[in-house]
């Protein structure tokens, strides 16, 4: 048994809030365990410098901790004037994977902005984001065909992405929380679409290494929780899901 | 009748979650009307260089907002890699007001980091962060006493804190909400103890100028509704409110 | 007796050199005791950003301090990379202070710059500051409104500053030096126009608080100082106060 | 046929040059096609504070391209003020692949500063880094073993990296070029210790996903070719690689 | 006859008022015709970390301008974020200039901050602020020196700076003002003690060049202006100039 | 004998290896002794905002270090988040010498970037970076010549740079190494032109001053030393040195 009591393919409870803020046209607050997220997803109507002229949009999102989301609170990355490493990966990492599901051409020249801020944190904070980031963008999205600013459901399948790790008499286990991932062996996100495709796949030895064999255990274990996070997914999303279906079965 | 329904002395409903976060020794979620904070307070165990040595304690706040707690999304100040004007004159108001009500003397060489964090804003975002903080700052100083880190309680008074405004037609009006704030002719932040004395006055003409007169009827409104706050703060604290009576009586 | 010999409602010794440097539009050195600001005032021919195609002009300033202008020499906030909370909060409020006796329209879309350089320190920095930019400020627009560049004066009133303030032993006083800002229980900052009306009151208790008794005897003394500056104000500035006079009598 | 002629599991020329510059204790110019990188480890007598105390030694590493390293020419990180975040993605992944290799215990508190700077790009300028490094880092633990600063040689094995992807109408090719790269589907960056364990796997669809199947492919297509950089990394080192096959055989 | 009247080898007016201000041990408003600068001394009891334990002193200048020192306003570097190039380079010089002519030994580890300040701007600010901050630094070491901190008088010889520069159709003149300094073809700033030794010599071809025989001519010239510049400075010390005077004789 | 065998006027050994990199349009790896830069000439097709419209072309130069090109490691400027006054004050002079022999009207409204990184550090680097830029910059404006974008070839002569110093007990000495500049008593860096004029010089006495009649030794080293480097950089541009015989010649 793990420390939290849980079995070695089970999530820790997942619960999404949606329509959690006012002004955003997306917005969820994701629950992984301890862990919660704010999500949201604003429209700007236009894209960066780079894209214009293309027809196509863009969507690139930003991920923050407030100071005391953790056991000991942090230095705000405004009073230390830059943004960390650790951070301009995890947003970098958001953006392309939510980027893999949406048709860019039919949103137009628009950004859709996603905010990840993490209020409380225990471990798996950027594949919570990323999960709740996908509910938040879906809405916004849908906001934008329902008032027919937009032809085609942009979305083309689901996104979900979850922590595997191999821990030390354990083996691989799933969804780590705080804890174990402090101790993990092996640490690895997966990002995967609905149809079972990867987005993303980082795998990182911690002082350690990973065998074959093991990283074929470590894609199992995702697999697994993954397929119950897109139900939970498709329930968060509750009507605006048959745009998904609609669009999957094209 | 006010854009809102109100009356010109009443106030928008105020709620205060407390013990919102698991990490933080102190945290609540304070809603006034459709405005949220977090207001967390985190105790650290020395202070900052300039105080060193010198036996006190200090206090010290640190405020932002998510970027779309507002109606139009703003650039994090993290992305921009400087604080604004803004902010920090907010977090110096913030860390002052608190600091009038407590004993550093008694709180031993310990810094109390406040952090209020708007989620969501409709106006009167510094007024809400300094009423929720008190809160939260209260909770922390509860368990340094209860658990004998500390031998006195070291607030002295209760701290909360509003808005009031001169506007077009409707004169000095109590809580302004974000629509109203923008076309006040006159904005006054009044900061105040439970023993009905002024900690900070801010009053600013925006554009205009005001009165002796109307100053006074400005103060008359915010005393009105501070005791009002200073009753919903009491029983948010529940049986620790007991220590802040037990000082104010000594 | 106060620690300079003053009286309580009596002023230091205020001396405005006009015309005071080459280059600027307007330009003073304004010395109150032993604090001296060289305030200058620049015209830009256009708004920011956000002002453009409005017809109105902006003002906007900036405050420094020498480094040493103080007892202990001073880090430049160039040399730190930012510039201070305190910094920003004086230059807001001096800008949004200016910006109150001026008829925004008139001046057409330019930018006036008011740049207030603290040369020597002994309290009431950011108040002489607001006192000489007036003068600087009324000197550039005086080139304006004579080579009919502009058709209406644009200034609506007079407009000075002072500090007033609790001191142990003495109550309410004047214009406080550095040492006495240094212990004084509450400090207040009042900006005011020749009509008698607050553009700003900004209170404050250091580590204490103040009844609305006591803030009556601030505002009275501060009212009591202010009639006295705009009176030194009307000297310096020679013919071109005649401007204001007319505007005023409009 | 590839855009370079190469088959689909021909590596593009690969040459180190070692001793390449005076002072540094290790340093290499190593060349993979048209991409060369200078690596050069250098040795410091502490480790940073969070490690301090510990006994146990860090590696840390810095990347960075010569503004005309690349086709068009890019703007210095240094006169930006910032470090990217595709920079810091690097040097992040570099210090840790590095680490997985190295028994941190057996340096004692010495940091080892990993600088790998392009000098020419033409893609897989992190693989090429990591592959290069490893030799300047043994090359700077070599000197400390044979000068008997430290007692055991601190290397366990080789590591090496390469990128693979899969392009249209190739499918899963090794060792990308610029002009690859730009046109991959799917992009995956393997580090592998001698051994063939994993040490670092990062898959990512470029708007694009992967079955597992084709993670299948991708793996095998890069151990086929990282079995052939270990050779010639074995060759350059020279007489220093009995050191680490001593260890290995342990 | 050059632009303002002078002859070519005249020098503007210069002037230099001592004891300037209230608070640094030594402090001037030095003026050269339309050019004024304020120098000032402060002296801090330790020095740099590279210098700790040296036994011996420092000397550190920073140079800045108000931002109407200028015809147009320039932007404040502590807006900006950073200090140009140009301001770095002229404080750089300022140091190793003043450094040249004091026994850092005798001054024990001890900084003395120069601080130039360019209130008006009229050409060669970086000359008059030599000159100027010279004085302003053999006060600050006379009180040292009177006070016996210091046993010996650590100034070994007089130190003043002017410009020349090559001007169409006048050759080689003294002291270029703004409007000769923007046309001149070549530009040069000498630093030189009383016993007639260059400390620092810069001349620069602007998109010109210049020949030995012109090069000589400069010199020439400068050595010429600086003489009178000696005696203007031992004016301006007053009785302190003895201290000067008694170090060189021996 | 010098520290490294040399006599007085004698250069370090110099080799320029001219098309060292693939994508810029001028690019070399220039060594002298052990000091190694690379200098990289890139053309863009515009002109900074200040000299838009005035038809004339722009050059500009970066100057910069690996960490490990030095004995003991340096922080990256990019980490620091600014560029050094050191730095700034180096990429300042090499912009300014090498616009001094180019006719900037006729390379049209073109950016040229000078980009010089030392990879190898051992004194006399910002001459180097003077002498080895010039060959970079010729090379990429003979491709603009011989395609004929540009009509006259805008090189005006020859340009080098080269250090001189005065050691104690040798007196004038050419081309310091860096065990020499360390020591130097007075460090002299000399721009030339082919034709024998200066277009920069800086003398600089480091705690230490120099006469009259060192000049005239340090002027007459440098010119024997670069009178050489013309005919080291005439045989290293090959045929294209002609293009800058016929325009001596014009």
């Amino acid at each position: 048994m793990r420390v939290d009591g849980r079995e070695k393919l089970q999530l820790r409870p997942i619960h999404i809030e949606t329509d959690y803020l006012k002004h955003p046209e997306g917005s969820v607050l994701i629950t992984v365990g301890d862990t919660k997220v704010i999500c949201t997803a604003s429209i700007e109507d236009r894209v960066p410098p780079f894209m214009r002229g293309s027809g196509k949009g863009w969507i690139t999102a930003e991920y923050s901790m407030l100071p005391r989301a953790t056991e000991q609170r942090n230095i705000r990355e405004s009073s230390k004037g830059k943004v960390s490493g650790r951070t301009m990966e995890i947003q970098r990492l958001i953006g392309r994977a939510l980027r893999a599901v949406v048709n860019l051409e039919s949103i137009g020249e628009r950004t859709i902005w996603i905010d990840c801020d993490v209020i409380q944190a225990d471990g798996g904070t950027r594949t919570a984001s990323i999960t709740g980031a996908f509910i938040a963008m879906t809405q916004a999205f849908s906001k934008l065909y329902e008032n027919k600013t937009i032809k085609t459901f942009p979305i083309t399948d689901y996104l979900a992405a979850t922590s595997v790790g191999i821990i030390k008499d354990h083996g691989a286990v799933l969804d780590l929380n705080y804890s174990e991932d402090s101790q993990a062996l092996v640490d690895m996100n997966v990002v995967m679409t609905g149809a079972g495709n990867f987005v993303e796949l980082q795998g990182t030895g911690e002082e350690a290494t990973f065998s074959p064999n093991e990283l074929q255990q470590l894609i199992e274990t995702a697999t697994h929780g993954l397929r119950e996070i897109f139900s939970i997914q498709q329930k968060a999303l509750g009507p605006i899901a048959n745009h998904i279906t609609l669009t999957c079965e094209e």
